[in-house]
Order: C-alpha cells, then sequence, then structure tokens
C-alpha cells in the first residue's frame, strides 16, 4: 500500500481523498491542516486530521504527501519545504515561474534523498504531455491550447473582489468559429479575443449599480479586457441553483505536415464535470509514480514529462503490454 | 547525430527517411533492402543503399536500426534476430502476439547489450498511451477505440486476393451513432458493427462477376462478415485518381466517473493525410529515444509504456519545461 497524506483540505485536498477510493493499493494515511485539526471534518472514517505542524518532524508514516494548495502564495514556499522532508506532489500552475520553482524543489528533494513532482493535474500536467508528444511526433506544425467551457476559478474570485459584487462565476468558453478554423488545418494565428469568451454571472449587493459594475468588469486589465464578455445579472438563489459546479475541460490540437506535406492533426481533449476532482484523479496516480521512483532511489524533481507512462499503473509490464498496448 | 539505419523499403521506409529531415539531430546512415540494392533507388542523395545481408556482421556503423517490414512474416524473425546486432525500433502490430515478441527481443537485447522498442506507431503506440494513461487517471470508465475513416492495407489485400478482382481500396468508418452515444457518457456496449462500417472501391477484372464478387466480400469472415459493407465497382483510372492516398486517424475515448460520481471524458483522435508518414513521425523520435535509453545502459526491451516523454525530445529538460510544461 502507498500511504499517502493530504496537506490543505479545499476543493483539491477532498478531490485526492475521493480518488485514494479508486486505487485499490492506495490508502489516505493523514490530512494535514493550518486550521485546528479539531475543526476539520474529512469523509474518510478512522483517518485522522493532523496539524499542519505536526509534519515538522519529518516523521510521519507516509509514502508521498500531495499538496492542494495554492499557486499564488502556498506551493512556492510549501513544496520546497516538504520536499526536504517527504516526497512530494502538487500541482504548481504558475506557468512562467515554473523554472524557478523547479530549481528549489529539486534541490530541497537531492539533498534529502526525497522525490518530488511538481506542477501536475491537466494544465499544466496531460495538456503539457500532449503538447510534447505532438511536438517531437510533428517537428513542424502548430499548437493551440483552448481551455472550457469551465468555470476560471481565478476569474470569478477577480469578479468578487469587484466593489458590489456579493458573488460570481465566470466561464471560459473556446470560439467555435477559432476552434473550426485550427481544425481545418489552416494554421491560424488567433488574438487572445479570437480564441476565448468570457460569460459573467454575477450576483449584485443590495443598491449596487450594475452599469458600474458592468464597466469593471468589461475593462479589467489581463482578466477581461482583451476578451469578449458577456455579463449576467442573477440572484444568489440563482447562482446556487445553476452555477454551483466547477466543470471544466479544454483541448490541445496540434496541425502539422510530414515531410511529404502531408497534414496530420492530433488532438486531445477533457471534459470535466469536476476539474477538483478530475485534477486529484491525476495526482493520486502520479504519486504512485513518485513513490516508486523513490523506492528505486531515483530523487529530486520531476515533472510529468519525466515519468514513464507505466509508472502510473498498478498493473505490470505484463499485464499492460497483454491489455493495454 | 543520431546514425538511422532502415531495413525495408516499402511505404513505411520510404516514411522514416522523410521524418528523418525534420529532425537536425538524426541523420539517414543507410537503407537495407532484400532487394539487389542496385535496383534500389532513395530519395536522399549520397546515402548508401546496402543488402541486408551486410547487418549480419553486427558492425554497421547506426545508432538504431528502424524496422520497416511487415507484422505478418518479417518482424516476428527479424526484430529478436537485429535486436542481437543494434538497438532497434519496430512497429509490430500484432496485438495477441505481443508478449511472445516482447519475451523474444527482451532476450536477445538483453543478451547483447542492446535496446530495442517495439509496437510503436499509432496503434499499438499512441493510442495505447491513451489507453493508459486515461486508465490510471480514471479507474473507473469504459475504453473505446475508434479506427477510420481511413484506408485499412489489410481489409485492401484481402479484397485484392478475391478472384476477379484486379485492384481495391477499403475504408474503415466510425459509425456516427456510436461515436455520439460513446461521447453522451452513457457507456454504450457497442457489437463490432454498430462501431465501424466498412467502404469497398473495386476495379474488376474483365469479364468478372461483380454479384459473385460482392457476395464473396460481404461474407468473407473475420474482415467484412461482421460489418455493414457498401461495395462500389469503379475503373482502375478512378481508383487511382480518386483513392491513391493512405489516409487515416481514429480516436480512443476514455468516459468515467470519481468516486463523487463526476462525469468525466477523455478523447484523443488523429487524423492522417498519410498513415505511413505519420507512424514514420512517430518511430523516428521513438529512435532517439532509444539511442539515449542505450547510452545510459538501460538495456532489453521497450514500449511506449516504458519511456518518459522527455526522451522523445531534443531539447533539454530545462527547455520542455519552460516552454511546453
Amino acid at each position: 500500500m502507498t500511504r499517502i497524506g493530504i496537506l490543505g483540505y479545499g476543493n483539491l485536498g477532498k478531490g485526492v481523498e475521493l480518488a485514494i477510493r479508486q486505487n485499490d493499493d492506495m490508502e489516505l494515511a493523514a490530512v494535514y491542516t493550518r486550521r485546528n485539526p479539531e475543526s476539520v471534518t474529512i469523509a474518510t472514517e478512522g483517518v485522522p486530521v493532523r496539524s499542519v505542524a505536526d509534519l515538522e518532524t519529518g516523521k510521519e508514516d507516509i509514502d508521498v504527501l500531495i499538496l492542494c494548495g495554492g499557486s499564488a502564495t502556498d506551493l512556492p514556499e510549501q513544496t520546497p519545504k516538504y520536499a526536504a522532508l517527504y516526497n512530494v506532489v502538487d500541482s504548481f500552475d504558475t506557468h512562467a515561474n515554473i523554472p524557478t520553482h523547479f530549481a528549489k524543489v529539486d534541490e530541497a528533494a537531492k539533498a534529502a534523498g526525497n522525490t518530488a513532482l511538481i506542477s501536475c493535474g491537466w494544465d499544466p500536467g496531460l495538456f503539457s504531455l500532449n503538447r510534447l508528444y505532438a511536438n517531437c511526433i510533428l517537428p513542424q506544425g502548430a499548437d493551440y491550447t483552448f481551455w472550457g467551457r469551465g468555470v476560471s476559478q481565478g476569474h470569478s474570485d477577480a469578479l468578487r473582489r469587484i466593489p458590489g459584487v456579493a458573488d460570481a462565476r465566470q466561464y471560459t468558453i473556446p470560439v467555435p468559429e477559432a476552434l473550426k478554423a485550427v481544425r481545418s488545418g489552416s494554421n491560424p494565428e488567433l488574438t487572445t479575443r479570437q480564441k476565448h469568451t468570457r460569460e459573467c454571472w454575477v450576483v449584485l449587493e443590495e443598491g449596487a449599480d450594475a452599469e458600474a459594475v458592468t464597466k469593471q468588469i468589461v475593462e479589467m486589465p489581463n482578466y477581461f479586457d482583451e476578451y469578449d464578455v458577456t455579463v449576467n445579472f442573477i440572484t444568489q438563489e440563482e447562482l446556487n441553483r445553476d452555477h454551483a459546479g466547477l466543470p471544466h475541460g479544454g483541448l490541445v490540437i496540434r496541425t502539422g505536415k510530414t515531410a511529404g506535406d502531408k497534414n496530420c492533426k492530433i488532438e486531445y481533449s477533457l471534459e470535466l464535470d469536476s476539474n477538483p476532482e478530475f485534477t486529484a484523479c491525476v495526482l493520486v496516480c502520479y504519486a504512485r509514480a513518485i513513490a516508486r521512483l523513490a523506492s528505486e532511489g531515483n530523487h529530486g524533481c520531476k515533472t510529468v514529462f519525466d515519468i514513464a507512462p507505466a509508472y502510473l499503473s498498478a498493473a505490470s509490464g505484463e499485464e499492460l503490454r497483454a491489455h493495454m498496448l
């Protein structure tokens, strides 16, 4: 059995707890929290909730610690710290800062003789894998990544920070015409606006000015100003009823040509009713791989690029060759 | 530079020759043929065509030998034989015989200190990878593989063996309703007939009986009897004009549920204007990986499951993390 610790019991941590149940060779050892452990009730009976401080000894009985915090402030600090104490997996998703994060985690993990995986999930993660495979196979071509239709938690948070907004959900939606052009193999150059639209569902605070809120949304730099945005005002009741889920998904497409000038298209897509639960499924099978690499003495920081697919599976090489090849 | 030898100069061998041109770190060392080398002219100037007999010394100056023969009779003999002499890559695609083939190649490669890769291409190959990744991520779900629309060379050959048939092409086509049902997440159980149709374009020999040929086609065991088949008779001129290419493609779909009962769909698809040229592109980037594994002393037989994605790329880990993760 691979014993998993979860640090952080938000949407992703809860997803990891669920995902472990689908894998007979894994078990949840403990959930670690920054809150008072007695205030946290988890879904798995008989598994302790412990304080994050208990991790400091480096002696918790876990094979892999899955870090379920956020990329903005939690993971840049936590992953190097805990890679010095345990084998760890994170879902660090600030693409631009991956090289720095990798270097810190690699140094800590190597010094301690641990194995770490950063930036696991679906993007970065599965989408990255598909970009890499497709680029190696078709060196001459163009890459396209589309996200959605799905809830962007970052953009929903940005809406909620606007004065007068009580609650909100933001959906990112690929533009159908852009997708069609990409799939046609015409290798279009697409602007930000041409690729995705943003759909906002906003609950106003009492007395808030809808027009002023709309203006603030559509003009918000980086988040909305480069997109075609629709803003819909609804009641909290409607938001809770119709927009409670966290669905997401997207596509990675590479169109290219062989040296014989033949067109080829490789397309990978995800449709997920729950972004955090699916991301957790990815983290858990990569935690299996990390436990194995660690047991083989293969230490340091890894990414999904460094891990042979067979390591993700509980089945033997023989079984995989016989049934899945 | 990784020096590649090609054994067999048919469609696939020609595709490998082309694919090497798209990879600056690879070069074609020689093409080996069972024919009289002087009778074979290749597309690359300055590269020798040599006799297959020249391989026997084990001293040809090549890093990886890509075996471009057929799975029925060539590869079962060639791959173990040449794995004892060189690092090799093949596209052995008789799924049921993979375990036996693997064992023979593994034994030969290990004894000689070489590295071999079997069953590379897109199915087995990229489709297998996608089945594996998706199964590890979503342990509870159902797998669906569809092929086409594309030319099945095996079925085209079967048509040409019928008395009265001068030439023929067979297209395998996914049934749109089946695809729709799978994508809906309803996890349908589909019969062979429900998944694919087969479309035949047949040139009759002079005086042949169209009705008798049609009957032979639709009743042919394994190849056609379990499918809905359409048979179209055309002239050789029309066949040459409209059906000269070897397009193919297909889809791998896994639909599943998280332990929280949320639906997820993972879909991977290929659309290829040239099946052999694309397959060759896959073989060539895996040849890069095999050369690296060999140089690291990682010997024996591998499949795509055993190879970390980063090994396929000429770029460094740093470059991949910065630009593709």
